[in-house]
């Protein structure tokens, strides 16, 4: 990068003060600055750090005494944080993919390419397959046939997109990301011991083993638009109809998503999260780290599923959730106190016991 | 797809009514399903939703009253879910892979391959691997060397094969299925912390810390008969003798099976399970979506472990398991409602010690 | 492999007794030896099961009676099991990857690559990167723009090493491994309702949905020397500065570690577990299979993170932890036994109510 603090300033719509005309040639921690870095220290506890690097420019927050600093010049956002957003997609060298049809890519003949596509080296392009104008398929990925990705695709390298899988504008997949793998969906000839552990709560009856028969899964992917998914994460196949990821969702490495789940707009799935099958799932949710849905459950808009959560029922609008099973946060956390206090209650009811009853053991 | 109702109704052996020779073009849920469609209303809750769509023909159940639901044919099988199999696998297009071997694929020439074999582009085959008749080895996918694979293999994309692995006849693998990755056994030249963490459950004693050394896998991996792999998921090698998936055992995706499991027949593990090394797990077993197991465990016969169960002891033959640690299903609700109580346990003690001690306070 | 029991015992650092000239041709499991096999009977257990086999020679323990075994020939370490990793490695035959770079590889003309390397069919190397000598590309593999690799890489099949990751000597990369991804960093325009349950444990109080805008990953990976990294596994770029793992650090398969992690030297990271962003860990720190940590702890040295463990708050030094939250193990194994005297206490307690209130009511 190669940029002025007032072309920075202007595109992040925050103050330039100082130098404002002075070039800063890349971005860095304010301990590691070098003297034409800008340093990003956002509050006064990283700024603290600046005087151990060289900066002389810095990215700092809306009322920061930047002189006082010892700086020459210096950024002023209102939210340092979201002002990162645009300031790293400036800063963003990329992956090197280069441009055009790498000649070891192999493109099926009826494949349908829009202007200024990039295919990288080892790439497949299956039959029929249509790639959006500006995108850009990383090297040993994979489209498959009648799949489509909208404009402004960016896949990068080992991705899978398998048949009949549709996504809106501006994807991004990061490596390994495996969207349209076949639905995990099994039926047993017979009543199964699992269905009746479900409708009696722990007891399989008179249920023997069976084996399990596939349902196939016809029903594809479908993607909105700005949807990013992390790298070897899965998106399976929906049965019937599609599997479907809304508006602006963002998935993080190794998430499972099962067939059929609908997932709404604006969420955010962490790492290793996991849906089973025919999960519905609201707006604006967040779920952090390894948490995990079980099957045909909704979870409603404005969740959050706190770290590792498990979720055995459904979830209303709002809620904050937390353990296995998830419950309110509140909740789990005053769970916890309590059973911490049990050895002391243990104690207490013995000599309650011995009090009462003239009785103090225990066992 | 393109059958008539007669055709269907024979392939799932069920009753045909109504205009038997009426034929239908794709598969529907009931409200979306167009006048050529088969609708999908194997319940009456689902059969209400037909009013919205334009279906002429419907798979319903047993004894549906087809007619008032306004059908002009239907198909009624005594189980419409396991119907459900036969019929998805009649109406599944397929990935259209194509056939024979692609011109861009890297077949060592020392590899043998059966007749009818599809290899996609892209894909490497390596020396000496030895693949069955009828198989297809998706595009970019990988066999190692001496690796062999029975009859009618489908293998999706960027699957691995490594060298040595045996897999028996009509295996499926997802896209991004890695079989045969080296297993994680490390040792320290003394005791490790580990080590004395396990015999004393907790403390780690004089141990201090080591570095690891690699004890190779030489064992490989052997999967029997009609075993499927979904996305992503691996399966290490084991040590001295292979890592083994039984006969007709189905794999989610994002699934770990360490090095020297054995895994018996007829399983179903879903979406992020892990087995760490050396599991022995019966047949009939159900392992719900997140379950863990510890290494060196035993799970019996007709074992269901419900959603995130975490195994860290061995499990009996037909026992149903829930929490962490995972106990019987019915203890461990029990436990999660005592819990809840503790609140008013709490408070019932401190008016027990009031009434008793004359003394209220509770901390 | 083909050594006498000399050779094998003189490259353990072990004794030799019997017909030390004996050749044995492959390693087994004791009830399985053949008569040129070398059987592995570490301990007495083991060495009952030899009876079964036809095994003229072990491996045994320090001062095992060999001869009462009916062996011609022994090997007897001090500490079998770390015997099993120089063993294991000198039988081990490898992938059969062949050597050279093979013609249907794609090697970009600016890379640099050393001596002796070998690059698989289908693997694709990047502009400007770099590769150690002696190293090994498996086939379909990927090393991205200006990546570079230490001496002695050994990458197996579809590895994706990114642009700008940087990896010390002797590395090992499973079927999958995925090093530098984008890393997961989304901030919204106002505060989000994350922030506000992280503040108040529990209340998004005002905030309301927004769209989530991406932090660019500039900070890419580095690695140091002797790093295993498992099958599926990924390790996501760092924000400014990258991600980093130290020396001699193994990690398992479909492991997530997060951007802006440091993981320390001589860590062993187990199948499935989760690091959130900026994490910190430790030497020495051993996680078990499905740990997870939240974002922005610090892991000290020495610790051990039992089966599963969630972590919430930071861990200090040798500390043994266990749970959901995790806490120290035995205060761990201490609740869950206090849980299931639960029905004891509530009966104790209604009892005592009785005999002190006159009520012997329960809910």
């Amino acid at each position: 990068m190669r940029y002025t603090i007032a072309e920075i300033a202007n595109a992040l719509e925050a103050e330039a003060v100082g130098d404002s005309d002075m070039v800063v040639t890349g971005l860095s921690e304010p301990g590691q600055a070098g003297p034409e870095d800008l340093a990003l220290a956002s509050n006064p506890k990283y700024a603290k750090t600046l005087a151990s690097g060289s900066a002389q420019a810095a990215l700092l927050w809306a009322d920061a005494d930047w002189e006082a600093l010892g700086l020459k010049a210096a950024v002023l956002p209102q939210r340092p944080r979201f002002a990162m957003s645009r300031l790293t997609t400036m800063a963003d060298p990329g992956q090197g993919f280069g441009s055009g049809i790498h000649p070891n890519a192999v493109v099926d003949p009826t494949a349908r390419l829009g202007a200024d596509v990039t295919v990288g080296a080892g790439a497949v392009i299956g039959p029929e397959a249509a790639i959006g104008d500006g995108s850009v398929i990383g090297p040993l990925s994979y489209v498959g046939w009648r799949a489509s990705l909208g404009p402004n695709a960016y896949l990068r390298e080992h991705v899978s997109i398998g048949a009949y899988v549709h996504v809106g504008a501006n994807f991004v997949a990061n490596p390994g990301a495996r969207i349209g793998g076949d639905g995990f969906s099994f039926v047993t000839p017979e009543k199964s011991g699992v269905e009746a552990v479900r409708e009696s709560l722990g007891d399989q009856g008179e249920a023997t083993g069976q084996p399990w028969a596939r349902i196939a899964s016809l029903g594809a992917v479908a993607i909105g638009d700005d949807v990013e998914v992390g790298s070897n994460s899965v998106i399976d196949n929906g049965t019937i109809r599609p599997t479907t990821i809304g508006n602006r969702t963002k998935i993080d490495n190794l998430v499972h998503i099962g067939h059929n789940c609908v997932v709404g707009e604006d969420n955010l799935l962490c790492g290793c999260v996991g849906l089973a099958g025919s999960v519905t799932v609201g707006n604006f949710v967040v779920m952090a780290g390894q948490v995990g849905i079980s099957d045909n459950l909704t979870i409603g808009n404005n969740v959050v599923l706190a770290a590792a959560s498990k979720v055995l029922s459904s979830v209303r609008d709002g809620k904050v959730m937390l353990g296995y099973p998830a419950t309110e946060m509140k909740t789990n956390l005053d769970m916890f106190k309590n059973t911490r206090r049990l050895p002391r209650i243990l104690r207490d009811v013995a000599e309650l016991k011995k009090a009462v009853f003239k009785s103090g053991t225990n066992d």
